[in-house]
């Protein structure tokens, strides 16, 4: 697995830069160490608790004391924090790049990351939002790993007024990502959005709902929710125990893009509801045969497994909480 | 795990007759045969290319021409068809049911199994409504497997009518399915619809609802939703690729109970929308908190794996599909 090229070829970057050390920052700072990305990593989280844990993981070179001494010096940022903070970190540390550098984010939304990141990038960055889609419910730097990102996709949404030199900066990027085990794919910020709001935003939405709606009811307790959750309901919690700032975050900053998928959502629900009031068979044994489909195709695109059980039976090396 | 005990005491029963060879009968048949729980199973399914598929397999002792022929002599009939196909069978093997035998069922619904049955039980057969709260996202004989019931709970819905011959026959049953692995739990019918509509039918429901909408979108591309669904649509996938004539069935038959929940789902999902429109930070981020806690008790209950990827990187052993 360790891929150390120190001795042939120079590290992709000097100095890398991570501001927000929770899963996503702590699981950059942990591949790029094992595959020698970088000669130094840098880090600052906000939360002294994390700062305190990330020196005493020892998963990068150096804790900084403030996001600005932090990307000093750094060839390349990364800004691993809640998507509403992204506009305030860049404000804080703008002073402080150095020109040539690459800003980047690993934030669930791009427009509007793209929008209050913009207007504090000095001349001379070179600015690529980025989004890995990677991720577990678990948060805080020991919930991180360096395997998080193989064979995951990594969206960037580069800029579209970039010269020459900004598109080297975007194939430099893509060129770390690739190290990090992505598959990188090049995609409008807005077309993004609505993508995402699809394949993650809403799916996490309903989810949270649902385990909402249980949890209120009054003739069924919440004993028997969690006894006989294998019925189905269980894999709605997983997601339904993400971070809440982060998804807090991304619904207020990708509002447009959700409502839009979640007005579809609600319409088609809607039309269901009534078949099953009208005992309309075959409405309902169609939509339950056309969906069979497209799971078969996610496992044959790789990015499922088809054991029935998700390989619960294999469940030993747990990975550590928060 | 092979528990044979023909040696010293005898099975539990002497003939089992399974109406019905998908997932559940096929992992019955596994079961009763690997833990010696009766002398002799005969099986029935109503397409022929089951009734080869298990002659094949050899899963049972004897794969009958007929329903009747299949539940003659025997002293327990466990009747795992569709719930729609349910009152049929019944009526079918009425006349050839042995006095003193145990008819039972694994229907996912109980108040219309019940409804639909009991008007064919003969006097001196005991009729007990059964549900293994078990399965996979596969069907079929092939798609069985013995341990399929380990740790799952079974909700038996005995008539309240049963005299003390019943009560026995309810204990035997009961046995019978500790036997299995299952842990066994006594409910009332229409209680068990309302559990099970919140921690099954309508999460079945939603995830079938929401691969649809994907499905038909035409901003955002098929082969794009399949592409990044590891961003939580995925996990609807599964549940969106059971079998599409049980669960018609169960929406036709629990209809009354899951409109009840749908609408507790959809006015959260409402209230949950507005604050989105809204930017209500404080009820969104609240929601996301209370969620999390659920999932931590059912893991806490044993009824899920506490890895973050469902064990997925842990894929070896596949089951047959189809």
């Amino acid at each position: 697995m360790m891929q150390d090229t120190s001795s042939k070829t120079p590290p992709l970057f000097d100095r890398v830069a991570l501001i927000g050390l929770g899963l996503i920052g702590s699981s950059l700072a942990r591949v790029i160490r094992q595959r020698g990305l970088a000669r130094h990593i840098s880090g600052f989280a906000q939360s002294q608790k994390t700062r305190t844990a990330v020196k005493e993981l020892g998963i990068v070179d150096s804790v900084a004391a403030s996001a600005s001494a932090c990307v000093k010096e750094a060839d390349l940022v990364i800004l691993c924090v809640p998507v509403g903070a992204m506009g305030a970190v860049a404000q804080e540390i703008a002073g402080a790049l150095k020109p040539g550098a690459i800003l980047s984010d690993a934030g669930s939304v791009k427009k509007a990351v793209l929008e209050s990141i913009s207007p504090h990038v000095p001349q001379g960055v070179h600015f690529i939002p980025g989004h890995p889609i990677a991720g577990t419910e678990n948060t805080g730097p020991h919930a991180g790993f360096a395997e998080l990102f193989d064979g995951r996709w990594c969206v960037l949404t580069p800029l579209e007024s970039g010269g020459t030199a900004y598109g080297q900066a975007v194939e430099r990027l893509t060129h770390f990502w690739s190290d990090c085990g992505s598959q990188v794919e090049i995609m409008d910020a807005k077309h993004h959005d609505l993508v995402l709001a699809i394949t993650s935003h809403v799916p996490h939405l309903i989810a949270y709902n649902i385990v909402g709606t249980a949890a209120d009811l009054e003739d069924v307790t919440r004993s028997e929710v969690i006894k006989y959750s294998a019925g189905g309901f269980r894999d709605f919690t997983r997601i339904a125990a993400s971070d809440p700032t982060m998804w807090r975050d991304v619904f207020l900053s990708n509002s447009e893009a959700v409502l839009e998928m979640l007005a579809r959502f609600s319409e088609d629900l809607t039309a269901l509801q009534r078949a099953i009031r009208w005992k309309d068979a075959d409405a309902l044994f169609n939509l339950f045969s056309r969906t069979r489909q497209i799971r078969r195709s996610i496992i044959e695109a790789g990015q499922e497994t088809p054991e029935s059980d998700f390989g619960r039976s294999h469940g030993s090396d747990e990975k550590a909480g928060e």
